[in-house]
């Protein structure tokens, strides 16, 4: 018990923050995290509620008392590991502080996702001291473990990928590596998401009746993960054109993405190409031609899958990659990121 | 067009009165409406706004503009009949005035639905003149077209009935004419609802996640319909448990309702009482056993669908009626209220 | 009454044939039509069933015998229309013999749809008498009213049109037409539809449980629908990526459409480009940027909606159409076409 | 690892078979399981086929061959515990066998649940060895934890219960042992499941489009689990009015269970009386009022969830009970039973 990690979680009553709770509790090497909510939520009260009585799902547990934010909390519980489930705008105020407190932290935000300055204005962040947030910006982690698993065991900072940009990247990835990729003839990555991933704010627009029986695109050329995927990419932002789409479930992506190669190719050389890439990484399950993955299918895992379809006489390739927006999107790739850190097995807490 | 009736619809961007404009818009006997916003909506603002920009799938009608509610408005256009698909409140605060100015109503809301001073406790009214409220109360027509066409047909103020309370009475109605049930047993409605039903306000509840893959109870034994189903049954309070669910589509209700019979009987015998009683009405279907109404069968029509399920051996019956929340629970009704107050068919624009 | 069109309907069952049957029955120009049962249904049985009775929510209507298919009875009846709601080898079978009988055919499935024989290879046709069989092909009228109104008018036999290649000819016809396109960098549609698109057999594909909380990819690069887009639309097959979805809801399509312009254009060109080809069409609607359809705006229409977001920088344009793939997309355009053939306005019987 | 559990599990490829196999491969004290396809399944086929190409969810665990049903294979393994996931006939058949060659055994099928002779007629078994089977029904441990746990440790044979049972037996059991339930007024309950408690078989009824948007009732007073219940609850089988209803979701149970009460309680007596009689379980969850579970609560767990609301001033209560079908109403309900019939802890694998 005395040598579990102490761990804390930011937001811990959004979706995501409440999924990674969810992970943490039965995760043998964490002690239990201390929890707390949004500013917004009991504002003005200090008093801890239960998380449990928030959200029934998560009784059976004991209680589980969520906190209005504090430092002294974090200090007293001697906590080294702090999550941050937050709107971007918090944790770009919380994570110098917490920095300079000595803790290392999991930002599931897009706070920290993006190091061109470019890139970062489609978030308008309104930072104390622009100067420390920008180098911070710089030197923050991108939580991808099949691209940078060394560096995040290092990191004090991980800025944990975006949903969209996690299955769009590890789509990509292998085959620009490898130069197979024309980009002249552009990237398409007609991308869909169940609702989950637009947060829990009611709003028209995730009324359930706006949503069930229906399907819509928003936000085409300029969703905020564009950035990302084309700084890990490395890409110019015209070379991708993303277009998410909102879904009639509660959770799951699937992005399906269109490439020209380079050159004459075969199946089999595409699907060396992956295996290659993810030898050995257990959080990607490459299906072999003409399988192609399903939402369905890596619900509740935190597996990203991966499969494609290739036109060997055009040379056009249609890659399919699914995931569920809450793990391998939010709260599991966290808990990847944080088994790395801390030089436990990838997969340990997360079966 | 001379001929056709004026009409006019306060409330006409919530889910009913958004479907009554669909409804009034292809009516033959009626001009196209005037519509009122709610006040929340654009409040200060004065100018119409265009009902298919806020609706886009009412967009193909041209323009409709929405105003907010004015009598000057109303009087212009020589607006002989109010439909009111507004809070409960406002329905209590504008109908008042409206009977002064000579306009008949047909009121969505709960404001005038009950007669028994204690029923109306629920809905908590703040009257500016309680003694005539209450007068209004008493004289307002419960707008079941299948239990009171007569009086429906001169009414000045018709009451349109809660979408429960239509799937429960027209399950019981006939059985309990011809004294079949014996209420000492109690009477039981176990009701579905799709969520339309609840509203267009987005709150955590209706909130795609909340719903989605769940099943619900909320508000057992003290939901606003019971009131309504038990004066117009002429039933005490507690012969009747009515226990509302929210169930995962976005519209349409089921009621399974369950009784004991006072004396032994045959499936045939029930079966020719529902027939004899809705003889010549043409929004109840009956469905003969051992065939039970769907919720889908009675989707966008405003029908009421019943069937029943009789054990012979122990006199257990159940009743299941199915019909549109928003159609034969709402809006539908509406209409078909409307055609009998201007003495055209009942099924006329309903088809 | 003597005046009214006799019709009848092959496949009356299925979806679409029953969608179809429901639209026939209020439509103002056509008699009750004589309804054909799929052979396997009641085979050997020569007895008429009740529509009624295996479709409830069609009931209501009086009664709706359901025959097994004779020449006969189509004979006795005076049938001037023959509607084929069948499987394609079953129109392959009808149609020649019931252009001999000199009947008008509308025929909904893939039988007649397809001019290039290499593109008809993908249905493997076993025609009795294969030259007589391929001169109708190439005679056969394609059923999109928007695109060939004058030749619908007078066909003897109208290829109604499928569902998909529907949204996607609307989406890129005038833009082709007018020149806008850039065929070299390709034209990608990524097509999403809901599950009444594949037929209402019941297999492991379309069990609720395969379909719900999920989104999968189906015969990428190689579904039939490719032969129709591109003969209507005069490209090679290679111009076109075409990548269906199967959606977890009941019905709707919607198309995400990729191409890149030719030369510099603004947004309002794009919209005049579209608005000019589609004026007078009552059942296409334009939606103006930044709007863009939805699957619901068009459900329970025969509307198909078009919208689009232009990248002015780059000249990338993304155009989504939706409909209703039972209505615009089967029953509805078989109504239209129908509304054409017999001098009535497009839009008769379809509000 | 030799001292790992050998079981066996035939039928992993229906929806139960296939969850428990999914539990049994993270379980820890049990050794990866050998896998039995039902007969149907690539019949005549004797090579094994791998179950995550059947089942791509289950992809990522290595090779999982599924072989077709054999003693031998059985034998040579040294399977201890074999799994039925098989339909009730099958079970009847291979069990007498099975206990013969020393193996223990827990069915999920109906097969062994009942002892009445009366109550298993409606099953229509056709057994070998009438007097054998007979008397093996009735030395059957019904393998509800919450109720039979001693029995269960040392069965030879569990019958694994129903899924509806489940619910309605632990929302009742507690209420009829402390003598509060009036029977003489009758127990209702009103049942909604998920699509999966139907079975894996494709049929009309379970095809896509017949369950979105749609409630529908079905084995009104007939379904087969009203045996198992009234036999568990040592009640008549006119005292239980049972409904299953079938929800659109593709998991989860919800039953509403109306009750009087024999005398005067409080709402406090009634939270008493059910956590009295749940302590120390681990697998039921009792809510407090006014909070009642909701089918999102217990999904993807192997909880019972039971809440309650009591009309003080009538002695009317009403019970809520949820739990997801294929965990609590099965293979999660196997596993707990096989924990306790090898003196694990009840929760073990199950989190």
């Amino acid at each position: 018990m005395a040598s579990q990690l102490k761990a804390a979680v930011a937001g811990a009553t959004g979706f995501s923050g409440c999924e990674l709770t969810r992970l943490l509790l039965r995760h043998p090497g964490v002690d239990t995290p201390v929890l707390f909510r949004r500013e917004a939520e009991g504002s003005g009260e200090k008093k801890p509620q239960d998380l449990a009585a928030m959200i029934p799902a998560l009784s059976g547990h004991g209680p589980l008392p969520v906190h209005p934010f504090s430092w002294d909390a974090l200090e007293k519980n001697g906590t080294e590991l702090l999550f941050l489930a937050t709107p971007h705008e918090t944790s770009r105020s919380l994570v110098p502080e917490a920095l300079t407190r000595g803790l290392r932290i999991i930002d599931l935000s897009g706070a920290w996702r993006l190091r061109r300055p470019e890139h970062r204005e489609v978030y308008d962040f309104h930072d104390a001291d622009p100067a420390r947030a920008a180098a911070l910006s710089e030197k923050a982690v991108y939580g991808l473990p099949e691209l940078h698993s060394d560096c995040i065991r290092k990191a004090k900072l991980v800025a944990n990928p975006g949903c969209y940009a996690t299955s769009v990247i590890l789509a990509l990835a292998p085959l620009l590596r490898a130069e197979l990729i024309d980009r002249e003839r552009g990237i398409i990555s007609d991308s869909k998401s169940g609702v989950s991933g637009a947060g829990k704010e009611a709003t028209s627009k995730t009324h359930f009746v706006s949503v069930a029986d229906n399907l819509s695109v928003y936000a085409p050329f300029r969703h905020r993960h564009v950035g990302e995927i084309v700084e890990q990419l490395g890409l110019q932002t015209e070379d991708l054109t993303f277009t998410p789409h909102l879904l009639p479930i509660p959770r799951g992506i699937l992005s399906t993405v269109y490439v020209h190669l380079t050159h004459p190719s075969k199946t089999a050389d595409i699907e060396s190409c992956f295996t290659a890439f993810y030898k050995g990484r257990p959080w990607v399950r490459m299906f072999s031609a003409p399988t192609l993955p399903e939402i369905q299918f890596s619900l509740y895992t935190n597996y990203c899958d991966i499969g494609f379809c290739l036109d060997e006489s055009t040379q056009r390739l249609i890659v399919v990659s699914c995931l569920d927006n809450l793990l391998k999107g939010a709260a599991g790739q966290a808990v990847q990121n944080m088994n790395l850190m801390y030089g436990w097995p990838e997969e340990e807490g997360l079966q």
